[in-house]
């Protein structure tokens, strides 16, 4: 955990890891800079070039792991790229979507052609868990064959609402899915059948019949909004209306009722 | 994300919170210390008491929470305190493994008693996934009523097998879950019929049967021992004797066949 490396700034010459180029999916946690892991912050540190989303809400400010960088690595503005990921693009534009991936992909090339060793994409929560990482790899995989790939996991927003509601995710023979609720009602509904718990993620605008299979099933449930932030809301499910929509960076958890020697938990 | 914090060495003065005890999970993540958060490494840096579980298969030296720690806090052993928590105690011997919540709500008792404000327990992982955390608060909560409990989430197995075999664990519209291989071969089938990723832990002596399920069902997976560690090792299910079992610390991560935009991620 030395904190003495320095960032690759590109120079044309090789730098570390043998001359091979990396490009490496950075999970930034849920919006606390404190949930930043002291790996990502070395990785970030130490890269040549930090790719960003910046979504339309955000206009020209920081977005999400913009703002946590911005804590973790005080002096990196300089080597940020801001990418431009529209809100309308994440529920899944696939022309657009693929536009932002190509974005992406062209600040990577253009890094790692002015002499960057390393180029991190930095995403909210775990690059591996609903990222966008795996897309823009496959489409920067096709333009630049020889570039190895690296993942770097954070918290996701599922932990950090466990965590803000000391609601345990799983615990003995229970069985946890996460779920988009882009799955519909179906598909969610026979995952409710079998999972204990479950973390249901991109609620959004399909809130309301998300909330209708819960209360189908008589299951309790917490909502979290901007989890982990100062503005944090936690909300029951008892407490919120039927019609209610949620922001982007919501996440909807549900977990068994317990009671473990004598205590609920 | 100050370095300044100063241990809470019991005086018998409150002391910060307002006086009130703090009882906090902290995970650790899977085995690399890079891979703790800077808020588990703060608590950890600023507690009165850490507890770390010790199992029969690290005798008398240090289990692999503590490990970590040793890497995090180097200067925190005297505040260490090792609960006995045996192998045998882990596969559900109900009356051993409440032993091993009474001895640790006895060390947590006698730290508050000792007037520590701040008593931390570091579990491996996230003190919400598979942890025995809230069985601990439980057995506690019964005998000091007037503790806070908090929770610092922790990277898991799971999102470590996943960056370390840069295998997306859920994109677009794909389930992840979590799985205890103890649940037995007919719920782990059921849930891989709703499931399109699955991370089976637990899965030791029961790995014969959790690798049935996944080739009759023409599954891929990733095993992973000791992952994030100098002595990882990633076998993938066609390398694996059927027979074959593994050690504690091992996860299998099964994923969907995926052809993004041309390029098999």
């Amino acid at each position: 955990m030395s904190e003495s490396a320095r960032p690759d700034i590109g120079s044309g010459g090789p730098g570390r890891g043998g001359g091979r180029r990396r490009f490496i999916g950075v999970g930034v946690g849920p919006g606390d800079p404190e949930l930043v892991t002291f790996k990502a912050a070395r990785v970030l540190r130490t890269a040549g070039v930090i790719l960003v989303p910046a979504t339309e809400a955000s206009a020209d400010g920081p977005g999400r792991a913009e703002r946590i960088i911005a804590d973790v690595v005080p002096d990196g503005a300089a080597r940020i790229r801001r990418i431009p990921f529209s809100m309308a693009q994440r529920r899944g534009v696939g022309a657009r979507r693929a536009d932002s991936w190509r974005a992406s992909a062209d600040a990577a090339v253009e890094a790692f052609g002015s002499g960057c060793r390393t180029v991190a994409f930095a995403t909210v929560g775990d690059p591996a868990v609903f990222s966008t990482f795996s897309y823009l790899r496959a489409t920067l995989a096709r333009r630049m064959p020889d570039v190895d790939y690296e993942l770097v996991p954070g918290i996701t927003a599922m932990q950090a609402l466990a965590a803000a509601s000391t609601t345990p995710l799983a615990e003995g023979r229970e069985i946890l899915a996460l779920v988009p609720a882009t799955v519909g009602p179906d598909r969610l509904g026979r995952l409710l059948d079998v999972a204990d718990s479950a973390a249901i993620y991109k609620g959004g605008r399909t809130l309301p019949e998300v909330l209708r299979a819960l209360r189908e099933r008589g299951r309790r449930a917490v909502i979290g909004t901007d989890v982990s932030l100062p503005d944090q809301r936690l909300v029951d499910l008892d407490e919120i209306d039927a019609d209610e929509t949620l922001p982007y960076f919501s996440a909807v958890l549900t977990t068994p009722e317990r009671t473990i020697t004598g205590g609920r938990i």
